[in-house]
């Protein structure tokens, strides 16, 4: 708000800073007491640390206490630096390039990468601010982005520290700091391909898409009988944990299952929260696999080859036999379907904590079996993906 | 035979050495004139050079022309050094060793690693009588075999060249040459978990295995219909060529079409040669693919990634979507089917200079079709392998 680049609809952070006199707990209980006499209605949250959140004039309105250090680079909390970034943008970002902010934004938000939380794994407010300070404008920030390689590295001025990251931005305040550490290989190659889309064909739809177009159960049902795949549901009653916690124990339970389901070869892989469930969609190329199985053993010369041996010898389908040099059997395998197949491997395998948790309210069904359970806007955009602007 | 370490039915190989004042060429005419004269009957071969094959009291008799040079490092042509190895063995053997050299060579050739050939890629019999040599005794090498390891150096007295080779035996007339050269990591691997076995408990089916059990076509039609996988044959003419020719052909053509039927996932693959035709054997998980397939694209940044986006946009079953950095369509295959898939894929594919020449009297078919064409013992080893000893 301060730094004249919202988008409509803006939340507003309001920070009350404190000498570093004040010990953590007394800037904390003052912050808030404070906070409560201006924002009466608001109640208290709490990221690294507390702040009161409320509704003021129709805007979401966050009051956050901190310290007034002297350089960001020593901060004692880890708002202490918002301040600082505040001031740079007002500093070093010209009138005219605030609606080449809000076009960037608009255009993030667009194509599904505005935002660093970890639903999104996207770009901040600040990073935008940043690159159009950089680059000098919306126009000139896509066609650098539409060129970044596999690792890219942006400051202003000097540099700083390396970090391992598919994007780095180094923080203008605190050379320390990737302001684009929370941006994911995906958004950053999201946002490259669409960069290089739009300057080949600059249309509306980038920074406002259509709808996912809802396809009817009956059209769903012909395009699952006619790929020859097999998809399936997963289905979890929703935790009660906020977005932060949720979506990276999502992304971890998503890969869990594409792993232990390595042997159904899995085609593509989609997510979507409602109210009240957490589904998990997969498109296998099988959901059955044959009655027998290779069995890998120790090398020949490994001290457990003859208990290997003796294990097999009447026991294997085919073998014991050598590969290279281990030895193999080919044997009955137990799980033969999906179905079966994943309850048994995730008795021995962790999910994200909150999905370990419900493991025992799991469903696990074909898709077609219930889909009238499920949304078709969400189910249509895992069967017909396209990129937003695209639709 | 000079060296009295033969098995029955040996080979015998006559050297006829000539002093390097010979050219290449005289030495070669007066070497087969020489050759003709004592063995009228024998007919002219050709390895590096020729050599008069024949049969001599029912031996069969190879007369080989050769240098008689003064190191065998400083050997002209190649089997000049052979005399050097027989003239070592017969130093170097004690009397009391032949017969552990035999015992050696009948368990390599018990186990189907005895010969340097290309269709064993085993153990010469120099190699045998040098391990003996080295260890011994017939026991104490399998003692040390069953311990090797993934490379194994071994020399007699101050070492010698290096070798990417599995096994590596450097020859004591001849320090820059690896006796072991022709040994496969298959042979070796082999060697090494029968000599396990056998230090475990020796048995006599260790030298003269039980023959393969043939098993009726009714039992083996219920067995591929039971392990719901699918075995195919693919036949060939039997090329023309000598099996040191023939063998490596073989073997690459075989992992040609392991290689380009990856997606059907090969289980287990087995050949046999007949008088008229080479039969590759190959069982696979499946032999359908879903009508979609993943397909992927260039990285977003790829100066092609436009034309890939124009190509597909209108057309994918699902996509263009980004994984990681690159971009990915889903898009119908045209090929789903086993026998379809590899006739195209061999239009662009060179299997072994013999089978490339006729892929146009190749033959695909499911097992079961064309089983009452195929010799039964082979089928029955490739369904039901197991090891010689274990028969």
């Amino acid at each position: 708000m301060a730094k004249g680049t919202f988008l409509k609809d803006p939340d507003i952070d309001v920070f009350i800073r404190f000498s570093p006199s004040y010990s953590r707990k007394d800037m904390e209980n003052l912050g808030l007491e404070i906070a409560r006499s201006v924002m009466p209605d608001g109640y208290e949250s709490y990221a690294e640390h507390p702040y009161l959140r409320g509704v003021v004039n129709g805007f979401r309105v966050d009051i956050v206490p901190c310290y007034m250090v002297d350089d960001p680079s020593k901060k004692i909390s880890a708002v202490d630096r918002t301040p600082f970034h505040t001031e740079y943008v007002k500093e070093n970002l010209r009138d005219e390039q605030k609606d080449e902010v809000r076009l960037l934004k608009a255009f993030m938000k667009g194509i599904g990468v505005y935002g660093a939380e970890a639903r999104v794994e996207g770009f901040s407010g600040y990073l935008c601010e940043l690159l159009v300070i950089k680059y000098g404008s919306f126009m000139s920030v896509l066609k650098h982005a539409s060129q970044w390689k596999k690792r890219t590295y942006l400051h202003l001025g000097n540099g700083g520290a390396r970090f391992n990251a598919p994007l780095t931005f180094i923080d203008p305040v605190d050379s320390n700091r990737n302001v684009a550490s929370a941006v994911s290989e995906q958004s950053k190659s999201l946002f490259t391909i669409a960069s290089r889309e739009f300057l080949q064909e600059p249309k509306l739809t980038f920074f406002f898409p259509n709808p996912v177009k809802v396809r009817e159960e009956k059209e769903i049902l012909a395009e699952i009988e006619k790929r020859k795949t097999r998809s399936y549901a997963i289905i979890f009653p929703k935790p009660d944990v906020v977005d932060d916690v949720l979506y990276p124990q999502i992304k971890r339970t998503m890969r869990a299952f594409e792993s232990i389901l390595q042997e159904f070869i899995p085609l593509h892989t989609f997510y979507y929260v409602d109210d009240s469930h957490v589904v998990f969609l997969l498109e296998l190329e099988r959901d059955e696999l044959p009655h027998i199985m290779k069995h890998q053993g120790p090398p020949v010369w490994h001290e457990n080859a003859e208990k290997f041996m003796e294990r097999w010898r009447n026991e294997a389908l085919r073998g014991p036999y050598v590969l290279g040099n281990r030895l193999y059997v080919d044997r009955e395998r137990k799980h033969r379907y999906l179905k079966d197949y994943l309850i048994k491997a995730l008795q021995a395998y962790a999910l994200g904590k909150e999905f370990e948790k419900r493991k025992g309210d799991m469903l696990i069904e074909k898709l077609e079996d219930v889909l009238h359970r499920l949304d078709l806007k969400n189910i249509s955009e895992f069967l017909y993906f396209k990129f937003p602007w695209e639709r």
